[in-house]
């Protein structure tokens, strides 16, 4: 039951039009273990310094987060420091600091090596491979990576991918990594090398997923104020893979609703800084916004009330 | 019965990364009237000089386009070229010549001063206003406007604006009408002003939708092969105010349908240049694309599969 995800866990200094806040609590992880701590017990691998405070841990905790994959070693914990542009939608990287993070190899504790749910977050693609091996019966298994890897680790990436039933990136990597422009084209381009669906998140323009021969589109929560963009993709991720690892069902309904799912979290997760709104968030206020995105999808079937022909 | 529409009719000369086609039919009238007409009867008012083809006249005829109000003046038809960039999202205007458009002055003719359905395309917001002015009792008046008279002639939009109903523009012009960046705020600021509904075109990212306290989102179509994008914001207009005059009920219901018909007519419309891919377009064919919207964005109410709580 519940899900693995293997990732990093930071501490980030953040800068937007509104406000800044230095060393806040982040990482890939720890938003997609936040996000999918709504739906399904989630165990975190990743590795912390000993600057890792206990208030940390009891935030994760509180949320039943399983925090024994959680590796704290000597040092300081991974640091990222960036400002967003006015509009949100350009970050620029200040500060990258990997820390103990640098020489992170996951390994996988004898209790979730049972898992069948599972995320490698965006790490080293050799490295999603050695967690993939230490799984004895993964059921599906989720993906994110990232610019970086797709330049420098290709040949592996596309080595990982083989065993990878959902890829999750965003639509500039999808071009990237398929070598095309055409989302759709990049897309079964993708499907090729291994995974069956492809789900591509464009930012304030919501999401594209490609299962098979089913094209899905949902758009992101218009919001008045979004305050920091940190974190949304993962929390996308979190809510998207928590729900699948809670429905245990991978037809098309199931997808579509873990779809919708992880839009709510990553539309909660920008209203603040950081961690903060995932925090206080209650799973009412998660059901009442998949409510409202039905509401801001939904037209209906043509009837009779047509037309010229 | 029908719906009334003044606007340009022009040739266009028009570059894309896919070939070229030189001094096509085109203009904002001409695309609007072709959408609108697979939904309703079309009346167009605009201007054309005498080197204006018999041919376009049957073409626009043969889809039931009533063109009494279209005047034909000697001189030259406006000419508009212009160049897409790689990837189709810049365009780059190349040559304008408004030629026998300069002197548009719209005259309703008396068979059209008792339509109800009115669509003022992108034209001078005085000529808006005097167009409606020949108007006995308009229903729904529909308004498009651009950057150009949004910097030029502020005012003079702000108060056209008073009489319109339903303001469709894109979200560079809503920002920049509104003078706010915030597409919801924006909208807001801008329903203040007059317009009920204001539908905000994104190109590639679909149609965002605000009516009162209604918010309605629709993607864009996933197509493999974009063409030409010129006239797809008009299609836009021509399939959603074409498909309300035939409705003739402006609930949230028919609002939404369509938004989903004008997305399927601009979606149709980029297939091809010009205006190539409407003219054989078939009624059936777009039927079959709303029900494609409908699997697109369809997903689920909340049952009681659910979940951690």
């Amino acid at each position: 039951m519940g899900i693995l995800v293997v990732g990093s866990v930071a501490f980030d200094s953040v800068k937007t039009p509104f406000g800044e806040a230095p060393e806040i609590l982040g990482g890939s992880a720890t938003y997609f273990s936040m996000a999918a701590s709504f739906f399904t017990e989630v165990s975190l691998v990743g590795v912390v310094g000993d600057d890792f405070g206990n208030e940390h841990v009891r935030l994760l905790s509180t949320k039943g987060i399983d925090l024994r994959g959680l590796e704290r070693v000597p040092g300081k914990t991974f640091r990222w420091a960036g400002e967003y542009s006015y509009d949100l939608n350009n970050r620029t990287t200040l500060d990258t600091q990997l820390n103990v993070f640098a020489d992170f190899k996951p390994r996988i504790i004898p209790e979730y090596q049972t898992l069948e749910y599972v995320f490698l977050g965006n790490i080293d693609p050799t490295l999603q491979r050695d967690v993939l091996r230490q799984i004895r019966k993964p059921v599906l298994v989720g993906c994110d990576t990232m610019n970086f890897w797709i330049e420098r680790q290709y040949d592996s990436l596309i080595e990982t991918l083989k065993f990878v039933d959902i890829l999750v990136i965003n639509d500039g990597e999808t071009r990237e990594l398929a070598r095309e422009s055409n989302l759709i084209k990049a897309a079964r381009k993708i499907q090729a090398l291994g995974p069956r669906t492809v789900v591509i998140k464009r930012g304030e323009y919501g999401v594209l997923m490609f299962n098979d021969g089913l094209w899905f589109s949902a758009p992101a929560f218009p919001l008045e104020d979004v305050f920091d963009p940190t974190g949304a993709g993962d929390s996308f991720a979190g809510g998207f893979m928590g729900y699948l690892a809670a429905a245990r069902g991978l037809d098309a309904a199931y997808l579509k609703k873990a779809i919708i799912f992880g839009s709510v979290m990553a539309s909660f997760n920008v209203e603040e800084f950081g961690v903060n709104r995932l925090t206080r968030l209650t799973y009412p206020e998660v059901i009442e916004r998949y409510r409202q995105f039905k509401a801001l999808t939904h037209f209906e079937d043509l009837g009779n009330d047509l037309c010229r022909s």
